[in-house]
């Protein structure tokens, strides 16, 4: 596949050739003094977002890649700002994270791998923090660290199941101060989060300072600042903090910048990146991890309030597939015509249709078309949508590239240009005054549709701790299972009546929100008993196959 | 500092433009097809070594870069193949690795913190490895490994002693089988090692693939190919087995690439980065890790046997300091005029300079001058030179650049003019075929000077399992301490009478040596009481301070 030189693509959006940086063949990073040389211009921002998805996924991106190609098509300067894929599942079970079929960002396989370097990055300011908190451990300064209440936790950026909970500084004294330990996978590290959401390296290395690694031997908190870690870690990430530069597979411009975890982060790709595509794009099309639940409440009460930044309009992805899995169809079936289950999978599809109507937004329903799907299938969600005073398009992108895109595109634009006189205003969930648990409330009742919210013991022990910190008025970040609205994941359609349980809080001071976990998150996957590594292989020409999928 | 762009420093080279893939600011990777495009041409390899050095170091790299300098003002096409450096030393004592003063790498801070993300991507093919063998060990597939004889490590490119000894697969079923492990630096990986030794892609595959992780139950050796691991750790390194092209502060060429421990590895940069400057460059300077006795002995006996290469001749860095300190000067005093410390410590010299001759090679004596020496122990430094037909040059090239080293480029040259005619014929210290005992041997007594060799029982048992492993017609690459000739730290000058203990020997397949390990060596350093990271600050420019000592 011949791509565009990436100087190029960067020209087509307007970006000045100085500000591109190349970073490996076909990859660039864009100097982050690129956001001061457009004035008060402003693309228009559109999130792509879904209901909850099958276990296989909705293909979000894919439609988020489409998207943009078939805006281009439209003749417009449009941008996708999306999340950076992590190693980890390239070699496990999911394979690369960069669109399907005629969809896709390309480079594909290098950005699947080491792409810029940033996870890399990532894993290194991680590690960093982590070798200086135990080394306070070891000598007793800076400042002492009670080795038992150390929370700060080592990242690798590998699916490696035996590092989830590990002792370490065995083999005596030379050697370190045993204790307990763990290692996350790199997206799932608070410096990921942080970096998804800061302005500028100042703001960054504040925010840095800020993280909470321990306790004194008296109980108080210690901070990386007070391990001198801050600016160390800065230097690290300064290369990262730009915003990455690829094409889409019809050459349009990408934005690919940070991939926070979406259950104990945000899940949304970087500030700085959404920014630079606004800067200098018509439109900007950003997407938020898992189903409207989980990824857009953050985006909109997480990322967005911390910007000052509000989307125009949802694109909401759908399937038919998982219509009817949320109408009752077994997974093995989903494929096969079910006029009932779909019809009874619609209730799904309200619930969000009215979340995101909860935050003062528009939206346009967008099918991800199988081959399977028929059109009378499609004409009853049609009809459904119509009821709602919501437009559907039908997207064939996995196929068809942006030319498949172009009825989505042709409605998300009449969408937009419809709000161009008034721009729906920014609409939270709730007021960061409320407390953490009427935090927890508003947005299981209102987006969930939980009858109430329930906290174990422990949880709220938890809470006291964020409060002593000074955390309460932070936003909440939910941690959930993707697959139901509930957090039950073997309750599809839309759950009524039931008590949200709130588990465990967890404070991210320098990311700037506590997270409200509902069940147990794994933070360090493991290997498939047929890792997906296996399938990879180099040819003659250093040409990369099986690093995705079906490849 | 204004630096040139890196592709009129590739052009400089005679690069094909298409052969230099710019990789962040002022970087490179040179494609490895430029290989190919200059037929046999062959330009002139010099190796710059050292004799054993005062804890500080004697500054080679420094005196590298200036040699490279001053060849390029006599109107030399002359480029620097160096080691990169790790990212571990910049938040420990060290500091950064791209030489000093005026005769340093550029850009040294991106160099020394992610440069074009080799370290990043050893350590990532390492740890995949680990995980798929981890994976194997968890399922019993696709080989079945005994848990308690797992031999490959983990890595992090980190100073960070609390990793040195660990207990991994804690927590339960889900999450592994407990078992002790250990980390290295990335440096000490053997896949690091296997890089630098790499020719092509596919050299590079075989090795990795013969890598040795463990033990079946019933004894069986097992390797990365047996779980499947060599191709996706191959597309994991595609990109970093391309040597990386920066320039020399005053805008000449370096080749900088790989960079193995010099104790438990070879200690040298790269094959295909040595190959690429003898293709393209009238000389080509390099230099292999600690004294004469230790890395030039692995130069020769190891990299060059394994490639066909072989130097044109060599140069013997000294400081006087070093000279006074192997002449029983105490270290606080080595800056102070000692004459008879100085004619003591010749004797130091003598050894190495009979180790030069042993290999067949010319050399020139390089002093690397500190402002303290007095013209007076410069004479007879000079004439003890003369005695044994070596010439003298003084370079100054860390306070005056390349300046400062057209006396060492003008001695460097004569020595390979002279050598024109005949250049010298590669001459090894032993066969291979001879019993690894005897390799040692060889090496101790004419390197070393030591009267003989002892194998602990231990060692000896190793030994075996080299045998039955197919290992025991590999080279040797020894582990023993740089501060000495001998395997004592304490004892300076030239140790005689000594009997060399060989206390462990390890096979490192891949990358084709076993390594006899004389003491206890340290794969993963510690931070010190006061880290370097303290040091490090980002201005707000984007500037970073604070990663090299004294800056």
């Amino acid at each position: 596949m011949k791509l565009r030189p990436i100087a190029e693509v960067g020209a087509e959006l307007g970006l000045a050739p100085d500000d591109v940086h190349p970073w490996g063949t076909n990859r660039a990073k864009v100097s982050l003094d690129a956001l001061g040389k457009q004035g008060d211009r402003q693309g228009r921002l559109v999130l792509v977002s879904a209901i909850n998805p099958t276990p296989p996924g909705e293909g979000k991106t894919t439609m988020s890649v489409a998207l943009a190609m078939g805006l281009r098509r439209r003749g417009r300067k449009a941008v996708a700002a999306l999340r950076e894929p992590s190693l980890g599942p390239v070699f496990g079970v999911k394979g690369g994270g960069t669109g399907g079929g005629q969809s896709s960002l390309e480079p594909a396989a290098d950005i699947n791998l080491h792409f810029t370097g940033d996870l890399h990055a990532i894993t290194s300011a991680n590690n960093l923090l982590a070798a200086l908190v135990d080394n306070a451990v070891y000598y007793g300064q800076p400042v002492a660290i009670d080795s038992t209440r150390v929370r700060w936790r080592r990242a690798m950026d590998m699916n490696d199941r035996f590092l989830r909970n590990v002792i370490i500084g065995l083999g005596g004294k030379a050697h370190g101060v045993p204790r307990e330990a763990a290692f996350d996978i790199t997206a799932a590290s608070e410096v990921m989060a942080i970096l998804a959401l800061s302005e500028n390296l100042k703001d960054l290395e504040e925010r840095l300072g800020r993280v909470v690694v321990g306790h004194s031997p008296d109980g108080k908190p210690v901070r990386a600042r007070d391990v001198d870690a801050a600016a160390a870690m800065v230097a690290v990430l300064k290369d990262a903090l730009m915003p990455n530069l690829v094409q889409t597979r019809e050459g349009g411009p990408a934005l690919v910048h940070a991939g926070p975890f979406g259950n104990i982060a945000h899940g949304c790709s970087s500030v700085v990146g959404t920014r630079m595509g606004l800067a200098y794009a018509d439109e900007v099309v950003t997407e938020a991890g898992f189903g409207f639940d989980l990824g857009a409440e953050k985006f909109l009460d997480i990322k967005c309030r911390n910007t000052g930044l509000w989307p125009r309009g949802v694109v909401l992805v759908v399937t038919l597939r998982a219509l009817k899995y949320h109408g009752g169809a077994p997974l093995a079936r989903v494929a096969e015509p079910d006029s009932a289950a779909l019809a009874r999978g619609f209730a799904h599809l309200e619930k969000h249709l009215e979340s995101v109507r909860a935050f003062g937004l528009p939206a346009v329903l967008c099918v991800n078309r199988f081959p399977q799907d028929t059109e009378s299938e499609l004409d009853e969600l049609r009809a459904f949508g119509k009821e709602r005073g919501v437009e559907m398009a039908v997207c064939e992108g996995f196929t068809r590239g942006g030319e498949g895109a172009l009825e989505l595109a042709d409605r998300v634009l009449a969408m937009l240009d419809a709000t161009d006189a008034a721009p729906p205003a920014p609409r939270f969930l709730y007021e960061l005054k409320q407390s953490p648990e009427e935090k927890v409330r508003a947005i299981a009742r209102t987006v969930y549709g939980a009858e109430d919210v329930a906290f174990t013991a422990s949880a709220r022990k938890d809470l006291e701790m964020v409060r002593e910190l000074g955390g309460s008025e932070l936003p909440v970040c939910m941690a959930k299972t993707h697959l139901s609205l509930s957090d039950d994941a073997t309750k599809q359609g839309r759950p009524r009546g039931f008590t949200l349980m709130v588990r465990e809080v967890r404070l991210s001071a320098g990311a700037g929100f506590m997270v409200a976990l509902t069940g147990d998150i794994l933070t360090m996957p493991g290997l498939p008993r047929e890792p997906a590594a296996k399938r990879i292989t180099v040819h003659d020409d250093g040409r990369i196959t099986g690093l995705m999928q079906g490849e």
